[in-house]
């Protein structure tokens, strides 16, 4: 690896009950990462844990330290089961407030909604002492951050939008670039030859993902990056090994 | 919580930097926590790694003593970033093998297909040396479990059916079972009542989910417990709430 890389590391804590039950189906993980991608990001790590505070806290504390941003999702609602405040406020440390900040954006909100800002609204105005805000123009109530920590909403609309929001003030890395090749060989033929061609470029990382589809079978073969000329040439030596053994390829 | 409750536990280890660049939506982890669900095994954690050994080994041995049974997917295939089978190896600190049983139906498999049991396929025949296998309807090459440990392909409708093998010999516990109120309220509105519910209720979970659909809003409360009659109860409290805010709802 190139000594003038940089790289910017993220990882993920998803934050719901529902997400282990099986009743909602994650797709924030997938989201953040193509976006972190996009910003020359690696997202290294995802744990999705239950609505415990020991549980939070101890993701937050294992996680914080060893990657240069944390994301969080779920858990800032008006509920009963909304801990994520409380807990980011126990792993720093910090008092929980009621933020002025915050209040006084929703309670602007609720008033030209003619809503009453009731004490269970007024639970999502409470972060840690010492957090920055995070716009949502979705829903207004706000996310936050602290330290290298954002908290955003479960909800994927009102995640993605905070995330936009948050986005210009992350400072992004050498980016990862990317080639698909999709063939219609067995993974079996070509992985000793992909093996090698793994060893002659150590810099490329190369991922062989097989899939079923109704009445079809295909390979996808990802070569990941970040000098995009050496990925040009790892790629020309897996097209010359599918060639090799009579297959046909796309580039995608 | 009734003293003959047996709670049984599981966690999911997801191997694959595809998951982590937002290449692959995974879909593993929802099947696996439906399935639990269903034999009374409560998911508690799932962790989402990159094809790092270390990080492999570390996530392996944080769970495993922390929950009943722990599942992996992804890794398991015939090329060079799969390496769950050796890091399953040395976090149990045993030896990696050519697995004979796994050998023989795979020999038999290929011979029959008329394709070359090659170096590569053979790497699938490798298992750590106190492993038991897997049935794998679906490709042949098998899964396997150690101690407490299930491995599992990556790719879902293969996966699926290594699970469909393994299940009967999962001892559940106790049954979670779940009832779902749909209602048109805002969260806002109805979260100080839920939460008293909440408190006359402590071993029924209740978790509040709010959703926007494309022109609409919705909420879905969810009642979760092993007693049917307080599970009832409890519901019905949250009916009389729903009312109470003059709120229309549909039990689904």
């Amino acid at each position: 690896m190139k000594k003038t890389e940089r790289i910017v590391t993220a990882a993920l804590i998803i934050i719901g009950n529902e997400i282990l039950s099986g009743r909602t189906q994650d797709v924030n993980l997938n989201h953040i990462a193509k976006k972190m991608n996009e910003h020359g990001i690696r997202m290294m790590e995802c744990r999705v844990v239950p609505d415990i505070e020991n549980e939070i806290i101890d993701a937050l504390n294992a996680l914080r330290p060893k990657f240069d941003y944390i994301f969080t999702t779920g858990g800032i609602g008006p509920t009963h089961d909304d801990i994520t405040a409380a807990c980011i406020a126990k792993a720093f440390g910090q008092k929980l407030i009621l933020n002025p900040e915050a209040y006084g954006v929703m309670a602007a909100h609720y008033k030209k909604l003619e809503l009453e800002f009731s004490e269970a609204r007024a639970r999502m105005a409470h972060t840690p002492e010492h957090a920055t805000l995070i716009e949502n123009p979705v829903s207004i109530a706000p996310g936050f951050k602290v330290d290298n920590v954002f908290v955003l909403a479960g909800v994927p609309k009102i995640m993605q939008a905070m995330l936009e929001s948050l986005l210009p003030s992350l400072s992004g890395g050498t980016k990862i670039l990317s080639k698909t090749l999709l063939c219609n060989l067995p993974e079996g033929e070509i992985a000793e030859g992909l093996g090698h061609t793994q060893d002659n470029f150590p810099s490329i990382e190369i991922g062989s993902y097989p899939a079923f589809t109704a009445n079809d079978f295909r390979l996808s073969l990802v070569l990941r990056g970040s000098n995009e000329q050496l990925l040009e040439t790892a790629m020309m030596e897996v097209i010359d090994l599918i060639k090799s053994f009579a297959g046909d390829y796309k580039i995608t």
